[in-house]
Formats: C-alpha cells, sequence, structure tokens
C-alpha cells in the first residue's frame, strides 16, 4: 500500500483540517518547553489554547455538522501537549458543549459564541471530593428561592467541593455547576446550572472561593481548582433547562423520570469526552512509539563484533518489547476510528456506548504501558524530559482514571453486554451450546479472531449464569457477587469484547483497503498478542491445545522480526510530520549533545531559528551555591 | 507473631540506628515540597544531604565494619526522597566506596576524610553519552606524560562526553573520571582517575566543561551534569593504584590480566551500588503501598446499600491489585536482605554477583509496577504530587536502567547460572532428567516452590542446550543464538531464579523466626502469584494440569481476602513513624482539603507547627493573569 493511502486510513477524517492544524503546530510557541514553573506552564498552556482558538479552526458547532472534527483536534493537540488538549477538551467538549445540548438556544447565543471564540473560558464542576466514584450522590444544593426567582447554590461540606476543575484556578469566568436541584422542598436529583465564578478582572465573585490543588504527576499546565459556593444566587434562566424548567408558578417539570436518569442525561457530554481523552492519548501513544522505535534504530550497542555495531532494533529484546505495540496501536486506533465514526451527538445506542467506554479503557492502559515500555527501552535517554515520555506517561495515568476509572467503564461494558443478553441466549448458555470449539489451527488471523470471539462468548454465558444466580438471592447479593466474587471476570469480558472489537476493525480496514501485505502481517502479530496474554485463559476454557500454544510464542517473535524492516514505513504512516517531532533521540541526539550546544536540556535552542520565546516563559539565570 | 518482631525480621538489621536516622528525618527540611523550581530541588536535596552528613550518622568506613548500615541508611532515605538517596549512593558509594577500595590509603585520606564529612563532594564519571551499554569501549583518554608525570585527560568526541553525572552540575569538587589508560603508545584499558573539577568557588577547573542536563522524568533535585576534559593533567599519584601502578621509570603495572577485567574490577563499586538502588526502590515501594492501602481503608465508594459506604478494600477489584503486590514486597525484602546479608565489599562469589543482579532488576520492576497501580487503584488523589506517586514512580523508572538496565542484568544473571553448569549437569540436561515432575496438588507452599525450581531449572536446561549446540557454529553463531532467538529464555531463566530466590527466603524466614499463620497466608499468596503470572510457561512444559491451573486464580483471589483484615498489621510490620507520612490521603485527606486549610497541594502546612522552611525555598507570591 502507498504510504499516502495508509496515513489516510488511520487518520479517517478530515485530512485537510489536520494538515492545517499540524501546520499551525510548527509556531514556535508549541515548541516543548520543560524548565518552567507552575504559573509558567499554566500560561504556556492557555496561550498555546488562545493561539488555538484565534486561528478559527476550533469550532463548537462541529458537533452538530462532523463531530469527527471535534476528535481529530484532540489527535492533533495531543501529540503537542497534553495539558493544551487537557484545556481544550473542557472548554470545548463539555462546557460547551454541555451548554450547546442543554442551555436555552437562544438565551445563551452569546455566551456560546465567546466560549467558542474562548472570550468566555467555562469548566465543568462535576466532581466532589467525597463523590469522585458517586457523583450522583453529590452533595451541592440548588435551592429554587421562587420569590427571589433564583437558585441558591451551597456547597454544605468539605466532602462536597467541586474538585479537579480544569481551567478553574485561573482562567475561567464560568462553570457548568451540577447540583442537587430542591423546588419547594422536594429533591429532584442532580441538574446543571451556568454559573459565573469570576469577574472580569478575573477575580472571584462573591461567595465562590477558588483554590489550587497545586503540582500533579503531570500536565501541569492545567489549573485544576477546588471550589466552594456559599449562598451563590444564580437566576431561574441559569438552569440548563433542555428537559427540566421551573414554571412561572415555581414548579418543577421534567421530561425524564427518575432522579438517575436526570444525571446519567446532565452528564452526557462525558460520554464524547472519552472519545476526546482516547484521541489524546492514542496521539501520545503514536509518538512515544515514533521516539523510542527511531531511537532504537539508530542507537548502537555491542555488536558480534564486540564494538558498538549493533542498533537496538538488531536485537530480540527491543523487538519483541516495542514491535507488537505498535501492532495493538495500529489495531486500537482502527477500532478507535469506528468508535468515533458511529458516535453520535444527539443519542447513542447501546452498542456506541459501549465502544465509547471500552476504547478509553483500553487505548489509555494500553498508552501507559506504551510508554512505560518505550521509556525503559530507551534508557536513561528515555529518562529525559526532553524526549517527552515523562508528561505521555503522567498523560496516559491522568487519561486511566479521568472521566471513568478504567475499570469501572469495564464494569459497565460488561454490564451493558448482560443487558443485551435475551433469554434464549441464556437458555443456549445453559445447555453450553458455546463451550466446545476448539482451534486446531491458527494460520490465518480470521481463526484468531474466531478464538477471541469465543472467549467473549464464554465469559460472556459464565458470568451470564453467576448473576442469573445469584439474583435469586436479591439485589444485595448480585451486588456482592458481581462486586467480590465476579471481578476478574467483568473485567475479562470487557476486555475480551474491546479486543475483539479492535481485531474485527482491523480486518474490516483491510477487506475494504484493500489487501496489504504489512498490514496483514501487523493485524496477524495483534491477534496473536492477544492470545499470548491470555493464554492460559484459553488454555483452561479448552479452547487451545498445548502444542498451539507454544506456537503462539513463536508466532509473535517470528512477525516482530519479520516487521522489522517495516518499522519506518508503519511509523511515517502515523503522518507526524518532522517539524512535531522534537525530542532528540527522535531526531539526531548527537548534534543535540555536542558541547557547543549548551542546551540544557530543552529542545528549543536545538530546533531554533523560529523566533524567540515569550518574555514570561525566558529562563532565569542559572547561579547556584552551596 | 508480635508487631515488634515482624518488624524487627522486615527491616533485618541495624535496628536502633535506623530508628535514630528516621528521628532525623522528623526535621522540617525533610518534609516533601512539591512547587519549588530546578534549581530550588537541587538545593532542596543537597540541604537535606548536608543535615545528612552532619548529623555523625553517615560513615564511609561501615562497609568495612558493617556494610548492611550503608544499606539502612539507603532504606530510610528512599523513604523520603529519591534525590537525597540518589546523591548520597553517590557520594557514598559511588564515589567515596570507590576511593576507598582502589585509593592509595595513606595519600587519600584527607580527602577520604573530607568526603565522609561532605566537605569535598564527588561524582563518578563512568557512563558516556555512546557507551551506556558498552562502557568498556568508552572513548575518553588518559595519556601518561612521564617527563610531567601527570596524565592527560581527553574527551576525544561527542559520544565520549561523560554523561549522567550525579552530582556534577552543582555541588561536585571532584570527580573518578574512568579512561582508556594510554602508557608508552600502548593502550592498559580502563583505569579511575581522581581528578579535580571544580577550584574552591566552585567554578570548574580550566579544561573541564560542565554542563547541565537539564529536566527529567524526576528525581530533579539530583544535578546530572555532562562533562569535557580538554587535555586536564593531573598527577601521577592521581591514578587509583589499588592494582595498576605507573613505576619512576614510566613502565606500567597491574595485578589485574587483561583490558576487560581490569575494567570490571574498576567498576566494582557497582555491585553494592545495585543494592544501594534496591535498597532505596523498595522503601519507596512500601511507602506506596502503606499510602494505597491506608486510602483503600477509608476512601468510601458505592456499597450495597446504594450510598457511598464502602470502603475500597471491600471490592475484589482493589484487593485483587493491590494485596498480591503486598505479598510480593514482603518476599522482595527478605529476599535482598539475603543479598545484603551475603554481600562482601571485598569479594563476591559468583552467586553473591547473582543474586545483587537478580534482586536489583526484580525489586525496581517491582517498584514501578506497584507504584503504578497503587497510582491508579487511587484515582485521581493518586495524580497529586501531594500523594508522592508520581516521584516514586518516577525513581522506580530511573532505578529500572540506572547502573545496569534490568534486562541486560537478567543476562548477566542467566549467563552465571548457565556458567555454573558442570559437564554431568549436561550430560544429565540432555537425558532430560530435569522433565517428567508433574504437581498432582498444590496445598503447601513448599509445593510451589519445588514447582518454581522446576521452572528454574526446564528453563536453564533448554538454555544451555541451546548455546551448547549454538556454541559450534562459534563465537557470532553463540552470540547470535543468545541475542535474537532466545532473549525470551534468557530473560525468563532469570526471572524464574530471582523468584524461586525470593520464596526461598521468605520460607526460610518463616522456618527461623517462628511459624506465624499471617506471613504464612502471605508467603502462599506470593507463591500463587509467581504461578499466576507464568502459568502458561507451567503447562507448556506439562507441570500442572488444567484443573490445578484453574485453582490458582481462585486460590490468589481467596488469600488476597483472607489477607484484608490483616492489612494494618502488614503495612505496620514496615516500621515507618507516622511522622514520616506526609501524603495527606494516608493521613486525614478530609482535613487537608477543608475549605481554610489553602495548602495549594501543599504538605508542610497540613503538618505545620515544625517551624519554617529556609528562605530559599519560600514560596513566591501567585497572581496570574490572562
Amino acid at each position: 500500500m502507498n504510504l499516502k493511502k495508509l496515513k489516510r486510513l488511520l487518520e479517517n477524517d478530515n485530512h485537510d483540517y489536520r494538515e492545517k492544524l499540524k501546520l499551525l503546530m510548527s509556531d514556535p510557541i508549541f515548541t516543548p518547553r520543560f524548565e518552567l514553573s507552575l504559573k509558567e506552564q499554566r500560561n504556556l498552556a492557555f496561550t498555546r489554547l488562545q493561539k488555538l482558538f484565534r486561528s478559527g479552526m476550533v469550532d463548537l458547532h462541529d458537533f452538530e455538522t462532523d463531530h469527527r472534527r471535534i476528535f481529530a483536534l484532540h489527535d492533533i493537540c495531543g501529540l503537542i501537549d497534553g495539558s493544551l488538549a487537557t484545556k481544550l477538551t473542557v472548554q470545548l467538549n463539555l462546557f460547551s458543549g454541555t451548554v450547546l445540548k442543554f442551555g436555552n438556544r437562544e438565551r445563551w447565543q452569546r455566551l456560546r459564541e465567546q466560549a467558542n471564540r474562548l472570550e468566555a473560558v467555562g469548566c465543568f464542576a462535576l466532581t466532589e471530593l467525597g463523590y469522585g466514584n458517586n457523583a450522583v450522590a453529590m452533595e451541592t444544593e440548588a435551592v429554587y428561592n421562587h420569590s427571589l426567582k433564583c437558585f441558591v447554590i451551597n456547597t454544605p461540606s468539605t466532602l462536597a467541593q467541586k474538585y479537579w476543575i480544569t481551567n478553574g484556578y485561573c482562567h475561567a469566568h464560568w462553570a457548568v455547576v451540577f447540583a442537587q436541584l430542591k423546588v419547594k422542598g422536594q429533591s429532584q436529583g442532580v441538574h446543571g446550572f451556568l454559573v459565573r465564578i469570576r469577574n472580569e478582572d478575573l477575580s472571584p465573585v462573591e461567595g465562590v472561593t477558588i483554590q489550587d490543588m497545586g503540582m500533579k504527576m503531570g500536565l501541569n499546565g492545567v489549573d485544576n481548582a477546588r471550589l466552594w459556593f456559599e449562598q451563590v444566587m444564580v437566576p431561574r434562566d441559569n438552569l440548563l433547562d433542555a428537559f427540566s424548567t421551573i414554571d412561572d408558578e415555581g414548579n418543577f417539570h421534567s421530561k425524564v423520570e427518575g432522579k438517575r436518569n436526570r444525571f446519567l442525561k446532565m452528564a452526557d457530554q462525558l460520554l464524547s469526552g472519552r472519545l476526546c481523552i482516547a484521541s489524546m492519548m492514542m496521539a501520545a501513544t503514536k509518538m512515544s512509539l515514533l521516539i523510542a522505535l527511531r531511537y532504537s534504530q539508530k542507537r548502537k550497542a555491542v555488536g558480534t563484533d564486540g564494538e558498538s555495531s549493533w542498533p537496538l532494533l538488531n536485537f530480540e529484546l527491543q523487538r519483541r518489547a516495542l514491535i507488537p505495540l505498535l501492532a495493538r496501536t495500529y489495531a486500537l486506533s482502527f477500532a478507535l476510528n469506528r468508535a468515533k465514526n458511529e458516535f453520535s451527538f444527539v443519542e447513542n445506542s447501546r452498542e456506541q456506548i459501549i465502544n465509547c467506554c471500552a476504547m478509553k479503557a483500553l487505548v489509555t492502559w494500553h498508552a501507559e504501558h506504551t510508554v512505560s515500555v518505550c521509556r525503559e527501552r530507551c534508557g536513561g535517554q528515555g529518562y529525559l524530559a526532553a524526549n517527552m515520555f515523562a508528561e505521555f506517561l503522567a498523560g496516559a495515568h491522568a487519561g486511566e482514571t479521568a472521566e471513568g476509572d478504567n475499570s469501572v467503564l469495564m464494569q459497565k461494558v460488561a454490564k451493558e453486554l448482560l443487558s443485551g443478553i435475551s433469554s434464549v441466549d441464556l437458555l443456549r448458555m445453559k445447555s453450553k451450546q458455546y463451550i466446545g470449539f476448539k482451534a486446531s489451527k491458527l494460520t490465518k488471523t480470521e481463526e484468531v479472531l474466531r478464538l477471541l470471539h469465543k472467549r467473549e462468548d464464554i465469559l460472556k454465558a459464565h458470568l451470564a449464569l453467576k448473576m442469573q444466580k445469584a439474583s435469586r438471592g436479591g439485589k444485595e447479593e448480585g451486588f456482592r457477587v458481581w462486586m467480590m466474587e465476579e471481578s476478574e471476570t467483568v473485567q475479562g469480558l470487557a476486555k475480551a469484547y474491546g479486543e475483539h472489537f479492535a481485531l474485527q476493525s482491523f480486518l474490516n480496514i483491510l477487506q475494504e483497503g484493500g489487501d496489504d501485505p504489512v498490514l496483514a502481517k501487523l493485524a496477524q502479530l495483534f491477534a496473536f498478542q492477544c492470545l499470548e496474554d491470555n493464554l492460559t485463559l484459553f488454555w483452561e476454557q479448552g479452547l487451545i491445545t498445548r502444542s498451539l500454544a507454544k506456537s503462539v510464542h513463536m508466532q509473535v517473535s517470528k512477525l516482530s522480526a519479520e516487521l522489522v524492516p517495516y518499522v519506518s514505513y508503519l511509523l511515517d504512516g502515523f503522518n507526524i510530520p518532522e517539524y512535531l517531532i522534537h525530542a532528540p533521540i527522535a531526531r539526531d541526539f548527537i548534534v543535540f549533545n555536542q558541547c557547543q550546544n549548551d542546551n540544557q536540556g530543552e529542545t528549543y535552542q536545538f530546533s531554533a531559528g523560529k523566533g524567540t520565546m515569550p518574555e514570561i516563559l525566558s529562563r532565569p539565570q542559572l547561579s547556584y551555591s552551596i
């Protein structure tokens, strides 16, 4: 397959838009900087965000015309700066997206337009300190006062403070605040309210306390805040009223029955948010692999002649560690693209919801694992901030537990998969019709696909029957079995679903995109890697013979070795332009390390000649004393 | 077992000394700080180092009386600050230890004493940019000039710059510089030279160029430098001359034959260095588990009643993730203690060398994995710098590839294991006498131990026979098979050895320390976890039946659940005093998050009342503008 076609396949959509975005990122403001204070990091992330919005390439209304443009934007930002991408996703998806979806269209037109130009900065105040894992039980209250025609928003306890609020500590004027609505003494569940939290001069409005969450593992350009509301009054119109309203007589009306459903409805942007997170993480994963593999092609170690003559990629240790990750990156990219294509801004089917959750979890776990392995396989060089793994690793960790802890999302996936089982299915499971398949050979990737499907079916059947039995003991017993006995199966089922989905997506691409021997081999490697990682399960279920199992390891090694000559081609497929690759070990690390190049670990001097940095970011003179 | 006994078992040695060190660390200078510039971080690490040396509790000569005191010192520092521990280990073990071992005893007495009081700061200039993985081939030259009676030290190329030199950028006066010694035009291999690199006023001496390596993934209190030497002259006496000398006629003499052997001899402190690294990493692992498990005991999520009523540790997901890590931490601690006990400052047997290498690799990998899982299982809270995982994770990454990339050390372990095989052994292997064992039940931990031993034997036999066959094709063919075909077996064998050693060490402790049902259960969990992680291998080798394999998963889950009531006891066993636990989630995270406690993510205000921070570290006023 020619390279252009490969790039387009992997990118999926909005090719011209992506090129323009990348070109924008060639501006020196987007060159990575490292030795910055917290304040400078936040200012830098915001300056980058401004640059992005001022380019005219960010538009909230893409959600309604082509939501994939929004994800494409996250892809490109994820290549460059996780802090920028995080501030972007909160402004564009969580804040503006929620206003677009649930705010009165005419009433909030001006704010929407301001937000769309970043003249108004917003945040999304959902999570509370005590209820990150149980948001529906949040404590923050919005009590409707009919005589004043306003809501009084209050933080009743320490556990009720809004926590982790991105854009909150430095930049946000507005917040979508989620709170338990109380009307005429009655609780109506969680609703969203547009609350002004800062005045024009950026001082907090009266009654709002904003505190800094300080240093984090990474993404320190993101200004996370803790927020308290002390009897803050907001007009009746500020209720996001797409499904719930309060009439002139002060009566509450809602199109949605039940508090839990209202909460789920309001938190809807978290679903696209998961695709946003997966998009940025996938970009960081690609960049990590590009950096590590390029270094592995150049960096020399002791070869057969006893000299430093062998590139690292000659060694099985290096190939075996990195090439399967490249295969999985391709597979998950195709799967994520499918989830993006099928996603809808308006309404999503159970399958689409499952795919968003499964992909967010698998992609962010894969990101963490990949970056971690890349770092280790690059040794000390991988430890330097300039070589980018540090920030990517921290970003991946954030991705794993933000907008739904991965393991909890996997529980959701498993639960939804079970709820799709009909009573006929259940009968069939009971008669064990799912069992009784044994792979005799695994020459074709399709045969592995079938095996992955079997694994999913078996786990589903096991879990469905267990839960059916448990349900006889009542709801509590069901909860207990799910949470205290079957959590390995729950996680395993969701993973099995996700990997089957990924391999299927890869094979679809091969079928539609025309046969390509290198991609076919890559798909096969991914397939065997899924087998290898879970070989015990296939064995325990009697799905595979011992001799076949042994061949799986050999296949992974063999395919990894065979793909070495195509590494550059596959990395080029990521379509990352040279001018966005800043890591010295992905470029000429010897030049970077020349004595005359006293860069103090920064890359901006190395890739110099593009103008100077803004004053706020200039580096203090170094002087040390002991 | 009473708690006191447990603590002493786990600590192994120097209990009073450890208590005094911990008490020293209660000084507010050791309270974690987060929002600091690179310069402040380096000054802080050095100030802490000074405090430590001035306490009179650091003594180089412990190497000769009780080397375990040196490791104990690393244990305690590792609990607190990886940067401090790293600067310490370079000053004490690599620099001073090398001077002690190889420097002329009388001639360098003054420097040794100064270094022992930190009045002279040293660094260890071994690694070069191009030869981190092949140090014996380093390029830096020391050419002996007989008329001047001095060595001329020179950095001939960019790849020859000394790289990663801890203490180099800010603080070091002296360096042990490793260079290819040339006498009368002849190369005599790598030797060490004492080179003054800074003047009293800390300016670099003429001919020495020192550059900053800048920001890293973590350990940013460590001032890593790049060093160049331009015809720097050092007197003849500065050759570390324990085995090689130059006589008055300018002739070279050495007690050690062969360049490679001379290099290995000179780099001897790397061996104790590995135990130092393992010690600090083990401490960080314990602290991480303590933080994560305490939080898991307190933090609530949705329980059977639908309220936030269940502590996280009620959930199988949390137990299954964390409790086996606790078991492995105990096992590796006992194994590391054994390696420390058996280590000798003077001369080490093959087995001792193997144990140092295997333990360094297994402990640092375990540290990275543990911290990473702890971070994830603590969700967003785990992401805050104040909760310590960020720096521990970065420290573990450094540990994995410093002083020998773990995978390379594992190669060394495997190589040494093979070299211990006699021809009789090899004959026995050929007749497959090692094969043919099958576990029928696994009720006792000793049975698992036997299985782990079998795994080691089988891998060893497989590899030995492969290598014997390959050796017929010549040295190059042997290298090729080792590096390009059998790397999975090589790594697997070393891991099998290490895990068997760890379980054996654990069982020895149980046998000697008196039976304790909780510890016995913990050992069993570790044993089953080793099985579970490698189940495929046991199956493929026919060592275990399918039904037994299934029981392994159940055992791990069951034992994890059964150990939950003993978590506090097992954490208390770490003997970490409350005053050294700074992470808010391991204390009262609700108090930490009170509105009136505007701590900006720092813990020092939270654990206040212990005096103020030094001026250099005071925090700038915050003011943001957009």
